[in-house]
């Protein structure tokens, strides 16, 4: 399958000692995602529907295990970058254990529920896939030596500012209508009243920000969320996240190593409390989820994780999926914003305009960035 | 004035030794509300506006101030406990001085800013009274001999379910309308799209409580968020603030102390994760804020904050007023969910159904309680 | 009781709001120092020796106890401060009980036990009066207002440099030999062989702690013990506790209020790390605590206590007493350093050159200082 | 070179993924270990004596230093186990790279100072050998599946029971006497005086222990120093390090895997909170470090590093070395309790009577045992 393909293709790049280690609660091991993206499969369809089905090792259910309070205890969080062993070798043979009994119930098996869960694995896959890259990222950038993982770095793409999308007031439709998969906080579609509003077509660039830090953006709290301003001040937070400042120039890490910042180029590493402060300083605000749902079609969007000024909440008529896969996105809604479009890191069978993706606001670790509307 | 003099009122069971601590970092001392609600008075209005005023005491603008930043420096919110002087007749002298010199302004001046800062103070000092409740309230219980405050515990309403209100689809209005008083989150009056919904219109009892207790609601982790299910764990949670459980019977520190639980008495003293629990568990949901301000009018409500399932957030076209008072709402616009309504403790033209009240999801210290719907 | 009258004395000057609050959990409220001296005697002996005694109040026994794990649970030592009820008032009545039935049994009685007991409970008072005396100026140092306690500050002494001791190797005996009261910690009389060594006849003075700042003493990690270089950058601490600058001139909180610093008085409010990287700095250490009671006769002390470089630790055989008062001090035996001497806030009859005093290394806000040996 | 050898040798049974990882700040990787005692030689002798010396890679002088202040800048001790690059691979050649060089200039040179440098290395990477040992320990502990690192477990000795050693009182010289080689703080060889003691032969076993343990020894806070009592509530401590029941048989983690423990086994893995409690549970005590040295030659010990009742402070005399090896010991003699002997995992060559271990009292991690005086 193209997706298993991709994960394996993405590990290439990396040296046996970069699958373990963890550098942050939220930042997982490789060696963690490859395992759990193929946990998923065992453990919420081998074990389900193939009899007499013998688990690849039994230890793996509870190592691989990420946050089902259902199907039983799991390692701390924490400590995901303790597993030495399996070493990544016994990890690959796991992955090929599964992909091999997955191909042969497929083969064999015309259930509907086994399709979708098989579906849905494969997304849970890209979704992790995404991560990867990004707890990679982090985890390099914590590496005085600032390794190399690739040639393209992934955030100079180049970029021209395109003014603003106006749109009407009216009732419109949000959520995914279609046949084609969707996450389960997607569904619901349900008619929201828009009053009218304008929306940027194009998102803030590295020199747009730039300006904003030049005109004391960090220090000045009328800017900021009151939680945000205390975020900044505990952290000590100065710019986005992997930016230095060199003999007055901007740098950044990147995943092909220090570069320096292209002040064309799009925003990347921003918390939604950065974003905020930005936009206010703008003298905008950030679209809601709905906003940019319905002028979706008329924007370029794609490279960036999209902050809105939307709590990630169910939709009317949300309805949580029996069994452990209901655990997957609505224990989550709560303390979390939403950010729309997808990323330079995302899979691109992965991004659609109705995908929901959420975050708490102090996060940067994220390809995100800023649109505006006002 | 009557406000003025209902917080002093509030004051009256007081032993001096009760107005200077401080129990938790969100409860303030007595002395800190008294003498903050005065300084509201004096830092924007009398410096501003009247030519020459000379401040009670030069040191309380920094002594009270609580979170504007654009008027300088604050003692760390939580040594407002450590400020044993001034004592408390001083700061009795504070409110004296300061009452005077508002009403000769008042009496003098037509300047509708000064009239509106006014009323804005008045309203902002109701707020403080509810809080002086709830604070003393936390305050006493951590008291091990549970102080009596006054003769009525507030929390014994008893109660009747009333069944269900339907609501059809349809486009409705949201926000303040009137040319009374409302504070700027209020607001920015828009429409909104609703869905057909069910709301319920009585709040849950404590026995509809202590079943979801009896039930296993606290060991279960399904019905909870995954916020709120650490929550629980690292705060040993079991039960509602107050709640204690002695020979098999609840009981709860109130105002009155110590008083066994009435089953058809109002639920009190519940976080927004206990509230998203038990609706899960009662296979319902919290209502939106929305949801609730559309059907108020049929609903019986005023003697606790309900939360609803909507994040604190501005209104399309929500506005920051300019200078000081412009922080007074907006910037605590991130992690906080609405309440809506009004408790026993709020006083009484304090209450409004467009109000919007917030707090963070783990706050257990309001009189807060639980609305159903569906 | 002169002791007793002696803490009655000491709260002369406060307000009824200093009784209550707590600015660290170190530092106990002056109610609590008044309530916990009188729950000594009432608990330790009138409980146990007078039959069919009536106590003052059935939940001061739990309230009052600070960390006697013998004598049943006790309140967070945290939450001192929050026990605003029973008021003042109510704790002196509750001294005048206590004592009242002390006199009334010491009149009556005979017993060894009991007379050593009340000697106890007296020595244990004064030792709370230092405390409260410290606890007070540290809670004071945190109100912006900078309260005055008193006209003198107790730390302006001048004084004069005043030359070398030299002592000669040998055996000496260490530890209390009189029949006068002594702790259990000073007893266990043992000998010691020290190597010759040469002490300071004086203490350090301001002045010279000031030369030790300039040189960059506290810039430069050479001087400092490595826990004491991370205490020093985790709490950014640049002086001595109490001390502020002000248009280049050194003040420091005194308990008459902020004053200038007098180069040439005594250097107060000093940790051991501090008081180790100032020696080093000097190409000095710190005495011993067996050098220190050698040289003691000859010494000008008494007026700061003297951090030696002895862990504080039990003489060789230390018999820990029977039953609650054997929780006094042998359970602390880790983790701190021994003082000697006594300060300007030490009771006179609590003085002596056996006696042991001891805190945490970080421990700045007793009157403590420091003597160079070599 | 032996030791270089050894070291190499301890490497064999692991996987390249086992060398990264971290588990805990106290812990740090084998890699760091391996790197960081040649980054010893490279930075200590051959940057300083070779002329042009090229060092292998710039980097690795950051990269690799512990905690020589005056060597430079140094990545957060807690982030050891993000290094992931350089790969093992290349931390060998490193090794091999920095050998190479030693041996040419020690070949050339005849300094003494040289000489001196090389042997201070050797005993520190002696020193690391037995820490790359228990780290590892530790990592694999956290592991659920619970690795095999060999096939000796190192702590399953039998034993037997042996008595008391007398000594009698008297003036006994401490300290470092030969030519051989010893560290910083075994020197200043003095005199102290003893009064008579009594210390046992043999070292507590687990039956011992479990005899504490089955008799509340954990439970009753009688036992325990104050600050080892809360050391055991907040960390829920109720056996020693490794310890599990299953089916009320109780087993450990070892370097082998899991396995039952032997009773007659010597104790392994304690706190000095533990081995203090367990004393004062046994109406015995632990001895000073000075009894332990005085009896030393009459003593079975070389298995388990042995808590004594000493902290670790100067000895008279004690001199600290100019330059970044004067760093080595000195500045952490604070909060520190002396280990003597040696344990399983010591280094053969590196086992004295005058050596001074020491570890805060909370240390669970390395061989440790208990030995009893009275």
């Amino acid at each position: 399958m193209n997706t298993r393909k991709k994960t394996e293709d993405l590990c290439r790049p990396l040296e046996i000692e970069d699958f373990t280690p963890q550098s942050a609660v939220f930042a997982s091991p490789p060696k963690w995602h490859i395992a759990h993206t193929t946990w998923f499969f065992e453990e919420m369809i081998l074990k389900k529907y193939v009899s007499n089905y013998k688990p690849f090792d039994d230890s793996f259910g509870y190592l691989f295990n990420s946050y089902y309070n259902s199907l039983g205890d799991r390692i701390e969080r924490g400590h995901r970058g303790l597993i030495t062993r399996p070493n990544i070798e016994t990890v690959f043979e796991y992955r090929a254990y599964v992909d091999k009994a997955m191909t042969a119930l497929l083969n064999m098996s015309e259930s509907e529920a086994i399709k979708k869960l098989t579906i849905l694995g494969v997304h849970h896959e890209q979704q992790h896939q995404e991560l990867l890259l990004t707890d990679l990222k982090y985890t390099f950038s914590k590496n005085p030596i600032n390794p190399k993982y690739v040639e393209t770095n992934l955030v100079e793409d180049t970029y021209i500012h395109s003014g603003w999308v106006d749109v009407n007031e009216g009732i419109y439709e949000i959520g995914h209508a279609t046949d084609n998969f969707a996450f389960d906080n997607e569904l619901g579609r349900h008619r929201v009243f828009s009053e009218p509003f304008q929306i940027s077509k194009s998102l803030v660039t590295n020199g747009d920000y730039i300006d904003f830090i030049n005109d004391g953006g960090y220090e000045n709290s009328k800017y900021w969320l009151d939680d945000g301003w205390h975020w900044l001040l505990e952290n000590k937070i100065k710019h986005p996240l992997y930016w230095k400042q060199k003999n007055d120039q901007w740098h950044h890490y990147t995943l092909s190593g220090i570069a320096s910042i292209k002040e064309e180029a799009i925003l990347a590493h921003i918390s939604f409390y950065e974003a905020t402060a930005f936009a206010n300083w703008s003298k905008c605000r950030l679209p809601t989820e709905f906003e940019w749902e319905i002028a979706s079609s008329q924007l370029d969007w794609g490279r960036r994780w999209e902050w809105t000024n939307s709590a990630y909440l169910p939709y009317p008529n949300f309805k949580i999926a029996e069994g452990a896969v209901g655990e997957y996105n609505g224990k989550f809604m709560i303390n979390q914003m939403v950010l729309r479009g997808a990323s330079v890191a995302t899979a691109k069978q992965h991004s659609r305009n109705t995908y929901r993706n959420f975050f708490t606001p102090n996060t940067q670790w994220q390809f995100s960035g800023i649109r505006l509307a006002k």
